[in-house]
């Protein structure tokens, strides 16, 4: 937790920050955590992990894009880091791994201290929700780069996988059934378009479709998938996409060969009322939806089809949504079908 | 890179953007390095580290302040990469870590394809001077967040230590010397005070003490102390502090026991031109200067006295600049005597 020491905050307030921070910090952190509070840089051993043949560390970086500005005109600040915490765990799960540790980036217009304690204490409830320890951060305070009450946060995580469990269950192969689990809203993705449908003004509009208010809809947190994906793998799923930027279209193809493509049946799953209204209040095109946001579906496996009723069975919320075919052309993913609830909702 | 792909940015230059990021980091790549472009988390194994009793892993996270500030005034993009990648491996090497692998975030107002190669391009560089991977990283738009022109970038680095390395040396005592290494300039903190006392109007301007501009000045990048570490830790140092946000005496402390305290020779060295310049524009106070900047001292070393000849020897720019005495009271550090060149620089 040193590099909250050299944070660059108002000299009053840093220290309280600094004491505030190592002790949320120090609740997500076991045995393997060895760096005190002052070190330069957070110390995690591998000792409980000398039974990996071939140990294998994975790591990823995210931000959580421009859903800090729904926080901020909420003044909700608890919930973010379980965006940015389970966002980057994710990453890592679907590459296999277990998380060992995390670390955050803070950078505000002003570091109040009740800010930075929100902001800090979710990533730190994410991590120990995970198991995984909370070995650092950084908060610096650059008034001149964020406008008042504007700031970003940017996590990353290190996780663990044996080089042998890579691809255990075999590559995604012709006829595969791909099962969708489903987002607990728009998880960190497509902000700009989002606030540009529902502009700030309606975010206190109590919205019956939602059950609650647009705002707090915008602001649902990025679910953890990583209990899921160990049930789904044991029961033997081969890989796994973690739809982010870019929608199925771009995550899917990411984990196929060149020689498979997916069809994906639209009718299998209806998607959460905030997305028809972001559809219907900004006028948004049905494939601008699919190229943008998860429009429901967070996760995709690929399950061979002697495996499906295993899946289901482990992971009861996953749905067969689609299928893998031969590669007949440039086309890698094929939305086919209207979905479920289309015009009813 | 895989996260490169859901950056947000414009969709014209994404694919651009993803697939010049890709060849950069490519560079920095050996054969440790499993996953290709596509993953959701870049992978990194630790087969060439199977001789380690008790592999510790060091990670460390850091932006570069309101330093992008000056860099986009200037329009200079490629130096802000080496400040990072330096400034996050100081952190874990004085911690007797070996680099393993890097990642970058950075946001901006808007993802300029050359403005973000050359950013990362820099990163790379630094991170191949080091023999340290460029494993993955973050690109993200948001305008709405950044000021036109604006952006913020944070690293992240993993290094790796045996544990019986770590403080081989033994624990800083009485009358060990204090051995200081040159800074190459500001490094990556102080910014916002530099920028008041020197503000951008000055930039241009050509200042015959700095033998270059006040921007280009302020720009130097922040140095690595990579090898002169581990040339140190051979030849006997015990412990180092990076001088970092708070200066030598927020940053010296942290690797001293609670029984000794530091005693600083301000006559051992002299400012560089741009600390003068800074203190004078900016009617800064000489304490205060010590507080926020390195004012010429970027790592200090300490060192038993038997081993100072093979130190000094080992690292011929190192140079004694205090000594550690018994700690009589809550003061942790002193400052005596004035600077070599005061008054005559």
């Amino acid at each position: 937790m040193t590099t909250y020491a050299d944070s660059g905050v108002h000299l009053g307030d840093a220290r309280a920050i600094t004491d505030r921070l190592a002790a949320i910090a120090a609740r997500t952190r076991g045995a393997s955590v060895l760096a005190d509070v002052g070190a330069f840089g957070g110390m995690f051993s591998l000792g409980a992990w000398g039974q990996l043949k071939e140990p294998v560390l994975v790591a990823s970086t995210d931000g959580v894009g421009t859903k800090v500005m729904v926080a901020a005109a909420l003044g909700r600040y608890d919930t973010l880091g379980h965006d940015l915490v389970n966002h980057c765990l994710n990453d890592i799960a679907v590459q296999g791994a277990r998380p060992l540790f995390f670390l955050d980036y803070l950078a505000l217009h002003r570091a109040d201290p009740d800010v930075v304690t929100a902001l800090v204490g979710g990533v730190a409830e994410a991590c120990r929700l995970a198991g995984c320890a909370l070995l650092g951060g950084e908060t610096a305070e650059m008034p001149d780069v964020y406008a008042p009450g504007g700031f970003d946060i940017a996590g990353f995580v290190v996780g663990i996988v044996d080089r042998a469990e890579i691809g255990r269950n075999g590559e995604p192969e012709v006829e595969d059934f791909l099962v969708g689990l489903p987002s607990s809203g728009l998880h960190t993705n497509g902000y700009s378009l989002a606030r540009r449908a529902l502009p700030p003004v309606t975010w206190d509009r109590y919205e019956p479709s939602l059950g609650t208010t647009v705002g707090e809809a915008l602001l649902a947190p990025h679910r953890s998938y990583l209990d899921e994906i160990r049930s789904l793998t044991d029961a033997g799923a081969r890989a796994f996409a973690h739809i982010t930027g870019g929608g199925i279209p771009e995550n899917l193809p990411r984990v196929l060969s060149p020689t498979v493509a997916a069809v994906i049946h639209r009718h299998s799953w209806e998607p959460p009322a905030i997305f028809r209204l972001i559809a219907e209040a900004g006028a948004v095109a049905g494939d601008e939806m699919e190229r943008v946001f998860n429009v429901g579906i967070g996760l995709v496996a690929v399950v061979p089809s002697d495996r499906l009723d295993a899946v289901l069975a482990a992971v009861p919320e996953g749905q067969p949504i689609g299928r893998l075919v031969e590669r007949q052309s440039d086309e890698r993913l094929r939305f086919v079908g209207e979905h479920a609830g289309r015009g009813t909702g």
